[in-house]
């Protein structure tokens, strides 16, 4: 079984995950894929993947045949299981407990040569409430500190099936970037009785240095700090810090900026690869007032060092203005 | 002139390059490199590169000259530069600072076709020294913070040019990760008044579960909780927190260990790519009781996804026991 393993310096939970376990020579490059091989993502495949949890299909059509729009399944190799127990142990200084949580792929399309950018407004908003769905599903579980949500698009950016997907990690623990961003704005509400997102998304509508495009209920733009070029997040305009109790208007406008967005980074950058992570409010506390959920999308247009992970010292050779203002002047 | 810029909520710095400004068209692939071009960083280009800082050479010869065993230069494209006020600033809720630091390149050896691991450790030895001398001369500048001495290896782990170099970064502010390993020692030395390192260190020689070899000064050991495959720290054993005063004979001990994990790390995954960081103590503040500088090697052998990097969660698909095992197996 995987652990989940504490840095006793830092806090940082990592998994060391014996259900991908590689020896020495797993890590000879692999070659590159051939494009028109078989893909277990198709409509017509559903047998070769885990059954599904959850999907969108055509009435009168039966779980795990074809007929669906979208399927949620559980990740055939997956990071974390959600059998056992969490059984935290500590060995001397060190903390560990059992691999336990929810590693399930979002089949956002039966259609294999299409991406994210390129499907309807209607097709995202199914693939944000099919994220919803999860989440309230998965959050009875109450084993689970924190749902991470994310996409990686392209194989530069670690996706390792072309067909267009998500994942999301039910996690018993708490991500150490979310822990530093709740905890940032906690001392930001503290001192100012304001929540810092709610004063970012004022200043940078007033600036506008730095925004990319809005619609009624959402803001994006290029992060002040960003650590990577083309950077971009999508804040809502409305305070409310978990993803999973947003309004159903606000997940249509959600998707609507998120095409738009990507159409942008398509346009700009020529079909990049990039990963989004939904940042959201963990599952068992309070922090109604001073966390602020978003969505964070990170092109990937430059090799991260192991040097920029290792320090968490970032060096971005874009300024986020100039980024912004190429995105902004896209015609989409 | 670049910018430090702090992220409001995480408080996270970041360098935003002007001078490595690159717009849209830059992203493209750049074309494999050949092997045998010029080669700056070879003897008899030194006209080629800034002027030298630092430079051990035969008796006799000249500075910028032929005749040199190692040579510290200023970085030609900087992410910061040494010339003008920190100016520190904000705008509404943002901080920024100009980029004002020192980024300089050790360049190891005037051999173009070598690597560190096949260095005679007096050469290793060489390095480390330069590393020391740099940071004992840049710590006189008091708008420094923070010295970052790291290596990329490989092109694959950031490295733009073949030739075997290092690099340092003087910073005005501390790094992400050196701040919060900070804080977790302090918290850890307010509990137990000891340190963690330390702690770390007589735990890991009692259970031998994750050493991969040691000598009289120093431990190396695959971490309880690594982030990377094959992941390795050199700690060492006495109580020090500041690379810079350790004492002459550890800098031969180093030179030593690091030759040996570093021919480990090339006979078990056929000479991989990889990054190492010096963490070291900040510049201006007092932690000698509760900090312990360390060396950690990062092999670069599976591709860090946006999402990791940018949720801070990592996925290791070996365990740092098995990494151990066969690194400690090797014969070197």
């Amino acid at each position: 079984m995987s652990e989940l393993r504490k840095d006793p310096v830092t806090g940082r939970w990592v998994i060391i995950s014996s259900e991908r376990g590689r020896r020495p020579s797993d890590f000879q490059e692999a070659p590159p894929k051939r494009k028109g091989g078989f893909c277990p993502f198709c409509a017509g495949n559903e047998k070769v993947t885990p059954p599904e949890i959850l999907a969108y299909r055509e009435t009168g059509t039966a779980p795990n045949t074809a007929g669906w729009s979208l399927r949620v399944v559980a990740n055939k190799f997956p990071a974390l299981k959600i059998e056992g127990n969490l059984d935290k142990t500590g060995i001397g200084l060190f903390d560990k407990m059992n691999g336990i949580g929810a590693h399930e792929v979002i089949i956002e399309t039966p259609l294999h040569d299409t991406t994210m950018s390129t499907l309807p407004e209607r097709k995202i908003e199914d693939i944000i409430w099919a994220y919803r769905d999860r989440v309230v599903d998965l959050k009875k579980d109450v084993r689970f500190q924190y749902i991470l949500i994310f996409k990686n698009e392209g194989e530069a950016a670690g996706a390792s099936l072309e067909h267009s997907h998500s994942q999301l990690i039910a996690l018993p623990v708490i991500p150490r970037h979310v822990f530093e961003e709740i905890e940032g704005a906690r001392l930001y509400y503290n001192y100012k009785e304001r929540c810092i997102y709610c004063d970012i998304v004022r200043q940078e509508m007033y600036s506008e240095d730095r925004s990319v495009t809005e619609n009624e209920h959402f803001l994006a733009i290029t992060p002040f700090a960003a650590r990577f070029p083309f950077e971009t997040w999508i804040i809502p305009k409305n305070h409310n810090s978990c993803f999973d109790e947003a309004q159903p208007w606000e997940y249509s406008s959600l998707a609507r900026i998120l095409k738009n967005v990507l159409q942008r980074l398509d346009k700009v950058l020529n079909i990049p690869p990039y990963n989004y992570i939904i940042h959201t409010c963990p599952l068992r506390s309070q922090m109604k007032e001073y966390y602020h959920w978003h969505l964070e999308i990170m092109p990937k247009l430059v090799r991260i060092a192991g040097f920029e992970s290792g320090s968490g010292f970032y060096i971005n050779p874009t300024s986020p203005e100039e980024a912004a203002k190429f995105l902004r002047e896209a015609k989409v």
